[in-house]
């Protein structure tokens, strides 16, 4: 008897893949029209009809996105699914389809694969998206999330990262710096843990950027307030790696300059708190550190009231001409340039 | 200096993320209409118009589905790529564009990746194929391959699995077991490589088995020809697991029986001679043995002789009554039920 089947699990090469994708995909029921035929054939079949298809991959490398020490299977499955919804409305479009690939090691079992497609489904509910399709397969060590998400929307609404243009203001979503924290808070109580396994970890007063790091969520609210504000975003861009790494894509694509404003961005108050805890500039952290997903876009100076009155938004600089460079005016009135020190997984290796 | 660097090699690292996509894909162009934004953005955009979409996702793991010491890494590139296309096919439509997922550990240099590239971007090149997003990200062990394919059909040409009926013919395309015999043979001079690292791999004589392993084609001809023969079959699926495997699902989701005959099933001379020489069956091989990426296929009793006078077509059996069941008639006249034997990825671990 295995050591799986003796604590009342199920070992995965019991079902086999097929058994398996059908154990998983067997109660899926489909909510979007677009959808015509998910899970069970060759390929999954949408027809976005008079909208183009928006279509993004991501993969989750286990030991470089993600820890399992203190991530949970059900919410690294919705943190999965909810990164790529992130793509669709960084886009300005809507996410309909999933598709989801699961890589894994002999360690899991069938219970902890449901854990993961748990999370999955909640997300999918959450945003209305159906899973349509996935492939399921061993690793040899060690488990890795594919995860590919097709979104619909209006050609004439669709949002590049390259159509900023001088005097055009620069506007966040949210605010910024959580998620990092909160990766910093788990990583410092891992290690108190290592040491000390008796210790309970002191995880009170932090659960905002707790939550903002184990189970973030896509923007689809401040895709919705900007259709019912009647404002189309000039660029757009969400913010997986950090704010300073995507100022400088949409700049770089769209051929401008930007001033940012230190003293605009907003971070949260328990962040800074956190941060002055652990001798760190909140300021740095915003710029490079990641995982945010909150919107980074541009629009007409025109639309700077529709903006400043709402309070999901912060208006937090401007766009310049290419030639002024992509800088940052600090608290202390100085000019330094932004670089590209965003999160980078080759960084980890 | 690193060792890659001391053999003129760039690692990874050097480039970062970005550097490395831009890397890949600066060259890049599209020749589909449909793709609207291919590389470069949160999402590609296509418009596959009064099409539907058919969207297939695959994952390939080192160690599971390849082995790098005999598959070379331009061949890999191409070959998951074909993998995903024949998905497309087996639904009777025409792949467009496709994203490249890449994990890989710090083994691997820039130029290994653009091996794999090189591959991928002859695949899109044979198939009229755009590379249209993708996304690279470190291991902590080895190489994973995420391959996601969108196709275009229109809605009243797709082939599922589920249309087979009684009387219907069995059609496979091509011929099979080739595959898995290349891969035998790789395997067995891999061992005497191991025991003896002078020995020179014995390949010669096993040509096409080997072509048939190491570099497949999806059929998209088959696709053609029956379109123009006015063949719409009832059901489709590609052999990418083993025959058993792949009638089974047709006979699952068709609600139908089968009748298969041994005597009947197209297999390459090659084949059979090295089965011989490993003492191994060549029906059991073809049964359970996989990677062919050959497409089965039903097509109503009328097409009998449009489909017996094609070369590249062989009529195998026929769809009965699902109470019949799933069986082969053996050379010597005997009925035995086909079993799921196909190749099953959790069976390797």
């Amino acid at each position: 008897m295995s050591e799986e089947k003796k604590q009342g699990l199920t070992p995965i090469s019991e079902l086999g893949e097929f058994g398996l994708i059908e154990h998983l995909t067997g109660n899926n029921f489909s909510v979007n029209n677009s959808t015509v035929k998910a899970v069970g054939d060759d390929a999954a079949v949408t027809d976005h009809e008079n909208d183009v298809t928006l279509t993004s991959t991501d993969m989750l490398v286990e030991g470089v996105h993600f820890d399992l020490s203190y991530m949970p299977l059900m919410h690294l499955g919705y943190k999965a699914a909810i990164v790529n919804f992130s793509d669709i409305y960084a886009m300005n479009g809507h996410p309909k389809q999933l598709l989801v690939g699961v890589a894994m090691s002999n360690r899991f079992t069938l219970e902890s694969i449901e854990e993961i497609y748990q999370g999955i489904y909640a997300a999918c509910k959450q945003y209305g998206v159906d899973l349509v399709g996935g492939d399921t397969t061993s690793s040899t060590s060690g488990l890795i999330l594919s995860m590919t998400v097709l979104g619909s929307a209006e050609e004439k609404d669709v949002v590049y990262r390259s159509g900023a243009k001088p005097t055009d203001l620069l506007v966040v979503s949210g605010d910024l710096g959580g998620a990092y924290m909160g990766h910093q808070i788990l990583e410092r109580e891992k290690q108190v843990f290592k040491a000390n396994p008796n210790a309970q970890p002191e995880l009170k007063g932090h659960e905002y950027i707790l939550e903002k790091q184990l189970k973030p969520e896509a923007r689809k609210d401040v895709i919705e307030t900007l259709a019912g504000l009647g404002i189309k975003p000039t660029s757009m861009i969400d913010i997986s790696d950090g704010l300073s790494s995507e100022i400088l894509h949409i700049c770089k694509q769209s051929e401008v300059g930007c001033r940012l404003y230190e003293e605009k961005i907003p971070v949260d108050e328990s962040v800074y708190k956190i941060c002055e805890e652990m001798n760190l500039n909140a300021t740095t952290i915003v710029l490079g550190g990641g995982e945010d997903y909150e919107l980074l876009f541009t629009a007409p100076i025109e639309d700077h009231k529709k903006i400043e009155t709402n309070p999901n938004l912060t208006i937090i600089g401007h766009i310049t001409e290419a030639e002024d460079g992509v800088n940052m005016v600090t608290r202390g009135d100085q000019l330094i340039e932004l670089t590209a020190q965003g999160w980078n997984s080759f960084d980890k290796e």
